[in-house]
Parts: structure tokens; sequence; C-alpha cells
């Protein structure tokens, strides 16, 4: 019965916090521009500054809340659940800190790798404290060859660290539309949080949905108070911050929670746009430095954007990959034949990106509307998730977990 | 035994993370110009710009040190030190993380007071869930009074958070000088490290002071770092990062290890410059936006800097004050009366800071010499600060503590 009224308190200080954050990041948005914090929307004929990396504003009211939460659920219960609540914050803490210092010096690649990882030391200190499961349950398809369960071992912490990583660049690729970034952050938060309410009405393992509780409340709040400044047309910009702050948070409520594979699937989308962009991203074909959707200054409308070259610049079997694509309708490639003596054979293929994607079937079309499109797919992709967790498992697991 | 190998990890741990702490500031420095991060250096001839702020640097390097360190004598031994450790840390990363905020963005006041008290609230959790104590023993000389022993319940959480902000502000107000704050921060800290060792060689709560020497090694080693780069000629400035870290450092370790009243002791200088500044902080003087002292550029010197107004700009009691002060020898004040018409009666008062102090022995002197001689003073500080705690401390309580 506490838990009731610890929840009910976690809605009211969430609800305060996304006011206080609104207000917040009104008030301190000035202070970004003149800290040379600032960038132009591309997808604008303005050339109006927005203030930029307004994510850590969020993440800092998120933390406010809480460790003004800490006393009331905690010290009087379990120590271990005090324990990791600490743990959780420092790691998203640091993820914060460390985003913002990446909005302001522009870190390279590798610290981009490196830093996350040194990020989730104490989540997985803490998992090893509290006895954390090294084993695996086999699904029933592959139990012939490897058994009912497998002791992973080192290998379940190395899988949690690269959980921080996938979390925050997976959230990282999906972006420069305005809202974005924000509006898939709230409805993946969402997700996790009607996931949590589910389990707990079921029973399951209702502590450690609630701990998650505890922390997804407050960072809907904060990131719907951004959401309201970032959605079209763009007052701020989110800047890497958010990304870190919202990765990390999804991975520390899906390790200490225990649902890590549930919360992999509400990443349906950012898994797909993945996987299309893996010929760019590898080199296959070409990647340019932006894969945004074109802007047309005449119609306001955004349009597919392109990747151009010569088939030369291709990596192996990047001609075979390129029909493929093409034949399947998942790209929408062009080759242009040498013409004369100066012209040398040129492909145009649409960047591989799920926002191009979706241009592709719906034409040129709104930021906003674009924007909406692509929380739709979110949304749909929430819906898959859920039949996957309480329908289809039965055909991996004996017992719905 | 295992404690000794503990240490002499921590030692090898911070050893590296100097050498790799120093490298990292020498790389990331043009980052930090790139980013509009940087300064001129007041008390030169030349215009460099110095990038400004490298205390994040630092102080993420003791955090990535202190990450790598949990496993070590945590894991194994108790899980309240383990929790307490966390709490530290997220106190401690909390506060960088302002700091630098605080550098890039340039907050208000307001948010200077109540940022760290929030930060503090990790560490006022851990203390009351470990059981911390709200009873003092009273002082011999107030017993009378008094009684043996004070239950301060509530008082003693807002003093550890006041503790915090005490500290931070006590090593932001003796700045301005080439190596100032960072030196001081390590003589602190080295004092604390030393009187842990003395402590834990007495066997007296050596648990604690461990605890304390895990956090302190490892922050005199990155501060030791940074002051080579911010040693005069200062090739990088540290900003208020660096003070906010080391004030929450020296805060967490004195009230995890039970020792705030000594670790103040270590602030007597910082005590003496906040109140020679009382009458110029609370305005009984004016109190001009700058007090650092005064570079001469045709001799390359530090004087003493003045602040000059009229007699009725002075608050109540200010003649009377500005008398007593030069009687004591305590501030040199010249009185320039009306002259004519135009000119109306001037007073000269030389800045209440311990370093123009300094000066008014000294004389106009070099910078280099000028920290040197700052630094020697907060050696004699704690000097005095060891003569008392096992010295007089027999005539205040009735056993050495």
């Amino acid at each position: 019965m506490e838990s009731v009224w610890a929840v009910v308190l976690s809605l009211v200080y969430s609800l305060v916090a996304h006011f206080i954050c609104y207000q917040a990041i009104k008030n301190f948005k000035d202070m970004f521009i003149k800290a040379g914090m600032f960038g132009k929307d591309l997808n604008k004929t303005s050339e109006e500054k927005i203030p930029e990396g307004l994510g850590v504003v969020s993440g800092a009211m998120f933390l406010i809340s809480c460790f003004l939460f800490i006393p009331i659920p905690f010290l009087d219960y379990s120590e271990l659940q005090f324990t990791q609540f600490i743990c959780a914050l420092l790691s998203i803490c640091c993820m914060i800190f460390l985003g913002f210092a990446d909005d302001v010096l522009d870190l390279r690649w590798r610290h981009k790798l490196f830093l996350p990882t040194i990020a989730s030391l104490p989540l997985l200190a803490v998992y090893f404290v509290s006895g954390g499961s090294t084993t695996i349950i086999v699904p029933i398809p592959l139990r012939p060859l490897l058994g009912y369960d497998l002791h992973l071992g080192v290998l379940v912490y190395i899988y949690m660290g690269m959980l921080a990583v996938f979390c925050t660049n997976a959230i990282n690729i999906l972006a420069g539309v305005n809202g974005v970034e924000t509006g898939q952050s709230v409805i993946i938060g969402t997700s996790i949080a009607v996931f949590n309410v589910i389990e707990i009405a079921r029973d399951q393992f209702a502590a450690k949905h609630l701990f998650s509780l505890y922390l997804i409340l407050p960072f809907i709040a904060v990131s719907l108070a951004l959401l309201r400044h970032n959605w079209y047309p763009s007052k701020v910009f989110v800047g890497d911050t958010l990304c870190y702050f919202a990765g990390m948070t999804f991975a520390v409520v899906a390790i200490l929670g225990s649902f890590s594979k549930t919360m992999l699937l509400f990443f349906i989308p950012q898994v797909f746009n993945f996987l299309y962009s893996v010929p760019q991203l590898f080199g296959i074909i070409p990647c340019p430095r932006h894969r945004l959707p074109k802007f047309d200054r005449a119609t306001g409308l955004l349009g597919m954007s392109y990747a151009k070259f010569s088939p030369d610049q291709m990596g192996p079997g990047g001609a075979a990959l390129l029909k493929t694509l093409s034949f399947l309708r998942l790209a929408k490639v062009e080759w242009s034949p040498p013409s004369g003596k100066e012209k040398k054979a040129e492909i145009s293929v649409n960047n591989l990106t799920i926002i191009n994607y979706l241009l592709k079937f719906i034409g040129p079309t709104h930021e906003r509307t674009l924007t909406i499109y692509i929380m739709t797919v979110q949304v749909v992709g929430t819906i898959i998730a859920f039949s996957i967790r309480y329908g289809f498992v039965r055909f991996f697991y004996d017992v719905v977990q």
C-alpha cells in the first residue's frame, strides 16, 4: 500500500518538475545564446539563432527532482534499493555531464564511445553487489543446441555496458527534424512506464518495476517540457545531452529492472534505422556528412535527400546491394550512364535513414507532419513490441515472464 | 592487511590518473578555446587567449579513476561503505557538472547557492541511512551551560548542507593570482590526507579515514596535474569548476569521515579572508566588482588594489570601522579632504582580501612569488590546525577523539 502512495507522490513530483522545467528552459535559453551555444535551423528560411543543448536543463531538473525524491520510498525500506537508486542517478548524472561537455566542446568519436562505458561502471558495480544474475534462460528453439540455461559470466556485464552505448546512439542517429529526438524519447519512456504498470498490476517483480517507475516518470515529465519548446517550429535545440540522458536512463531502468529484452523491443524503429543505415555506415556505399531530409526553400517542404557518387566509389558488393534495395523498393536508386567525355557515370540513391524511407512513401511533406508520421511509426513499434512481449513470447519461453 | 593493499592501489591509481590528467589537459585545451571558453590574464602584458574552465578535465579524470576503483575495496567488504562511496561520487559528480555549467553559462548568484545544496542531498541521505549521529559532544567550557551532549536533530543536516556551500565559496573567494585556487586545494587536500594517515596509524576510526583517503588521493593527483598547467605563467585557467569540485570533495570526506571540525581548521586562511572581507561583502564599505591585486605594467609586479569612494557611500559604522582597521594596521586607509569646489572628499582603502593584506607587508611582488607566499600562509595554517587538533583540544574535550 505504501508503494501506491510513493507512485502518487512520484507523479506529483513529476508534474511539478514538468512545469518548473518548462519555465526554466524559457529562462535559460538566452544564457545559451550568450555563451555561444546556438545553431541555425537548416529546415527553415529564417536565420534566427536557436539555442542549442537545452537538454541539459531538463537533465538537471530530472536530477533535482530525483534527489528530492530519495527520502520518499527508499530510506525506510530496502537498503539495497537505496543503493541501486543512487547508482542509477550517478550513471545518469555522469551521462548528462558528458553530454553537456560534448555539446560545449564537440568531443571526438572515440570519447563518445569510451565515456558512456565508464559512466555505466557504477551501474555494473551495483548489479554485481546486488547479486545480479549472469545466467540466461535459453529460448525454446535453441535449447536442443544450448541447453536450458547458459552461464554468460562477464559477457553479461559487457552486454549491459553496450546497452547504454546502444540506447544513446540509437536516439542520436534518428535526428535532424524538429522534435524527433525528444518525441521518440517521450514515446519510448511512456512505453516503459506502461510496461511497468502492467507488470505491477500482474504482480510480476513489482519492486523492480516500481523502481523503474520512480525514474521514468520524472524522465517523461522533463522530456515533455523540453518537447514543448522543441516541437515545430523549434524554439530550442536539445543537443547531444538529451540523447545521452535518455539513453542512459533507459539502460539504467532496463538493467536494474531486469527487462532489457523488452526495452530493446521499444527500439524497433531505431533498430530498423540502424540496419537500413548499415550500407552507408560501413562504407559499402558512400555516406555524406549529413543525411537529413532536403529542405525545399520554394515549397517549404521536406523531401528525400540523396547521396550521389560514381560507381568506383562504392565498396565491394555495392552494385549488387543497390540492385537488391531497388528491387525490394527499399530505396530509390538512379543510374546515370556516362555522357560524353566529361561526365562520368553517376549513381544517386536516397540516404538510408528511416526518415527518408518514410518520405519515399508520403512524398515531400511539411516538417511538423513528418514529425507526426515518425512519432506514429514509433507508437506502432511499441504496439508491435507489446504484441511480441505478451503474445509471441510463448513460442520462445515456457512461461510469460 | 587488505586495506594496506587498497591504499597502495589507490596510490597507483592516483599516480596514473595524474599523468593521464596532465596529458589530457594539454590535449583538451584547444577545444576550450574553440568553444569560446577562454579569458585574458589580467596580470600579464600579453593578450594571449588562455583556455578557461579546465578544472572540468581534472574533475572528469577524478570520476573515471574513482569509478575504476569501486571494485577494489568495496565490493567484497561492507555494503554500507559501497553505498557511501557511490553517494560521495554522486554529490561530487553533480558539483563538477554544475561548476562546468557555471563556467559555460555564467550562472546567477542564487543558482550558485541553491544548486550546491541540492547536490549535497545524496550525501545527507546516505548519512541518514548509515545511522549518522545528530548528537554532538559539548566542549568542556560550555558544559555548565549546555550539558554533556546536545541533540541537534535536523540542524546537523543543515550544517552539513552548508559545509559544502562554505567550502566551495571559500576556495572561490581566494582567487585571481596564477595557481592560487589549485594550490590551496592541493595543500588542503594534502593536509586532510596527512590527518587521515595519522588517525589510521593511531587506529582511530580507521575505516572512516581509509574511506577518505580513497577519495582524497586521486583528488590530490588530478589537482596537482592541473596545478602544473595553472602555475605561473598559467597555460590554463581552472574555472569555477575546480572550486566546486574541491569544495564538495572536502565536504564529502569530512562528513562521511566525521571530521568536519578538523577539516574546517585547514581553512584558517580562508576563514580569515572571509572575516576580513565582511565589511566589503556586507556593504559597510563599497566593494568594487574585482578585488584582485593591481598589476603594474611598468614594473611587471603586483601591488595592493584599492577601493575609492566618497564618505557618504559608506554604510553605518563605516567611518569607525575604517579608523579601527587603520589603527590595528589591518588596512591602509587614506582620507583626501575636499579640495576646492569640484573635488569632494575621497577615501581610499585597500580591498579587504588576504592577498592585499599580504601585499601590505611585502610590498609590490612578482606574481609567482606572491603565489608562493600565499601557499606558505596556507601551510602555516595547516600547522596551526594540527597544533589545535592534537594540542589544545584537551582544553575542550576529555579525550583526544
